[in-house]
């Protein structure tokens, strides 16, 4: 069996439950993380702590743990699984004292046409609530991603009421002309942990970022269009609902998410 | 122990679980109703399980249950527990087949101030996600909830981006003025069943039900306004953001809510 951890208790993976009696699990009153371990070491694992803070404190869950507990409890369950790369997500939930919850799955391994060819998205019209904080009320992200899954698609962009692009329902979105990369500004998205890295990676490759909204009207008048995340780094976008999407600059996108697929 | 119903199973209320490795628990990926249990009988299962249907349906969720399994389930633990009056939670959570969960609790009784005097409010800016559905995506409606009680509210009223009030977090709002009784439009709020009950009274009274917006700025022009809701049936409210409501045609509304609270 599988195991997990509860608050700082190595349990079988079976007993990772949540009793649907309790307040703040009928409101989906909780926060997340997924991270990843890599070679046997914990990817970024501050920035997810610190995000993780961002989201608790975003939505009034007071904290009842410590980073180092979460640090503790992650190894924990490293070594009991015996883990050198995989994936681990973080549930907190907002009772007090709080219910954290550790678990384990196999990191996903996209195939590497991906990269080379880009994937298929769709549009789809929605606003993340509170998108800066990764919470569980998540019902938008799951219908926009089964409605990209139905068509074949890998991942939705939501396009808000004022008609630009946000953000994946698991992603950041970017679109590069010359030497610029045009995203959302920092208010309306999720402030994923890669999007640092491609902030970075951008900077080596001498390339500017800039936070600015790229509306649907224009999406197609740019030169190449990309998506990033914890476990997709950087992947280009090849249609966009249907549509071929340009790669003018196709080799500047490979490189950046070559560099980016480095980034740690 | 407390018992509950797991697809059609009488259990442990502390089994009634949900593991957080599904991903219709990540993404709360779930709809729920909460009825009454009323000197033995289930007030209005019909319309709380059409209500069911059109939540689950609005949200994609392929249902693996009948109407008449519900009602049997329900039935099962009134008998098992021996309840005569009692409120019962129906959770179904969208995996294939579903999983759904019956628990109950004692009815909230609240005091008869409440329906003399009225209870206060505030206004929350923000649009749940789907209004006409009863999903588990609640975080909006969790911190409203949790702002009012702060101030020592009983409800939170929720306006939306064109500034009108559309509902409470677990209520309909209205207004009334002369012999007209304004709510907001149905695509914009929750189906509430006891809504159906304050149109059928209001007609006993002779007033008329307007389904037109009342803007959060002309509040305090109407004679006078209520919430309602399975729970509370229909309730006036005496402040709003703390200033007095007023309470010009107090009698009606009075005459109104008791009507509404033998509805049944």
């Amino acid at each position: 069996m599988r195991k997990a951890v509860r608050n700082g208790i190595l349990i079988d993976e079976d007993q990772a439950v949540l009793p649907v009696t309790l307040r703040s699990v009928q409101y989906a009153y909780s926060c997340y993380e997924a991270l990843k371990l890599k070679n046997g070491e914990f990817v970024h694992l501050d920035e997810h702590l610190r995000r993780l803070d961002e989201s608790l404190k975003g939505i009034g869950i007071v904290k009842t743990f410590t980073d180092e507990d979460i640090r503790t409890w992650l190894e924990m369950l490293k070594t009991a699984e015996g883990l050198f790369n995989e994936t681990f997500r973080i549930l907190v939930v907002g009772e007090r004292p709080n219910i954290v919850f550790i678990t384990h799955q196999e990191t996903r391994i996209y195939p590497s046409s991906y990269y080379d060819e880009g994937v298929g998205c769709i549009t789809y019209q929605g606003e993340r609530f509170l998108p800066n904080y990764k919470t569980s009320n998540l019902l938008l992200s799951y219908l926009a991603l089964e409605s990209a899954e139905e068509k074949g698609c890998f991942e939705a962009l939501f396009v808000n009421r004022y008609g630009y692009i946000t953000e994946g329902t698991r992603s950041n979105f970017y679109a590069l002309k010359g030497k610029k990369i045009y995203t959302a500004p920092d208010k309306d998205v999720l402030l994923g942990v890669t999007r640092i890295g491609v902030s970075e990676c951008a900077d080596e490759l001498g390339l500017e970022i800039v936070y600015e909204p790229v509306y649907l009207k224009d999406a197609f008048l740019y030169d190449s269009l990309f998506i990033s995340s914890t476990s997709m780094k950087a992947i280009p976008i090849k249609e966009l609902d249907g549509k071929a999407v340009p790669r003018k600059s196709g080799d500047l996108v490979k490189e950046l998410s070559e560099l980016v697929g480095k980034w740690e």
